[in-house]
């Protein structure tokens, strides 16, 4: 995503009843069930989710004032109660959720950072599926999407090196007769897959 | 649905391992979160749901045995761990699950037992949201589809005599920029709405 910096967003973000500000002070402390997006952009994926079901819990992470703050404004004229978001580089998972205290992890659409000494910042690496895994509820799920067929192919290796199993993936998720049912396209998705682009996409649960 | 009898269909379903048998055993004592579906027919929705929500355990209930043995056999190939059924009149619905089980129950295309007299008989009558009032956690849902008008009307005007709230509803689903997102096709549904017919929806939710 193109980042455009927006003045002020920073002020507003740090002042926001929809943003979670005392984050640290709120680990362990959340309701459940808690389902999480790391990565959240500018919120429709999350936002149609929180819509669609009322009974569970959301958060949207995102490291970006500039881009959560459209997120936020779509929150000021919805004002749904089971919506918050996090302004949070996602390395610091750990020091906002207390183990086992997420149901759900959704990850859409994250960043490759194409090169290779920078692997271990991917959110797909198993740098980070030890984080997820700590914070994850027993069986707990982490469902990927991306366009980036490289990012796809190393997310489905470090699986290996991970406590997760494999549930169900696909290299052409508008094509799969099962893990389209039910999908939520993110405003990326949208665009890309209008040009062509199949998306990839993982289902994957945590095991001891 | 045209129900056609299916010889030996009872004997199947009477013995099936997909089918659990001693249903007032089971109750209070099922996994959670539980989801189920109330008139599960040849079982696509629940089988696709199970399919993609692996950490969620399903029970699709089926009145008539000559449907519910192609629900059967269809799970007989993909043996999916979270997806049961039970052979049962829905009015019996609280034998089987205790109070504050089950976390949401889905209505799909139910009969709408035109009859003045048979009103209560609807599943989303005043009776019937009585009883799922009781089987459904705090803050469980109900999530309720028809191509009929009428019976949706009727199921708007009993959410006064329930004890629960409306969350969002919709007179055309498949045009719903919200409500559609996300929705998992029934065979009806797909057969129906490709003739030009609008599907109605609501969700609610349970209410002190």
């Amino acid at each position: 995503m193109r980042l455009r910096h927006i003045k002020g967003a920073e002020e507003l973000i740090a002042s926001n009843r929809f943003v979670i500000q005392d984050m640290e002070g709120m680990r362990g402390k959340h309701e459940h069930p808690l389902h999480i997006e790391v990565g959240t952009g500018k919120g429709r994926f999350i936002t149609t989710l929180a819509e669609l079901h009322p009974e569970i819990h959301y958060i949207g992470i995102e490291n970006h004032s500039s881009v959560l703050l459209r997120a936020v404004q779509k929150l000021e004229e919805s004002e749904l109660p089971n919506l918050r978001f996090m302004l949070l580089d996602a390395a610091g998972i750990e020091d906002v959720f207390a183990p086992c205290e997420v149901d759900k992890i959704y990850l859409n659409f994250s960043d490759p950072w194409p090169k290779d000494r920078h692997a271990k910042r991917r959110l797909p690496s198993r740098q980070f599926l030890d984080r997820f895994h700590t914070i994850l509820t027993d069986d707990g799920i982490i469902e990927f999407k991306t366009d980036n067929k490289d990012l796809f192919d190393f997310a489905l290796e470090e699986l290996d090196h991970s406590s997760f199993k494999l549930v169900a993936s696909t290299f052409d998720l508008h094509s799969d007769p099962v893990l389209n049912e039910g999908n939520i396209m993110t405003e990326y998705e949208e665009r890309f897959s209008s040009l062509g682009h199949p998306i990839c996409k993982y289902i994957i649960q945590k095991t001891d």
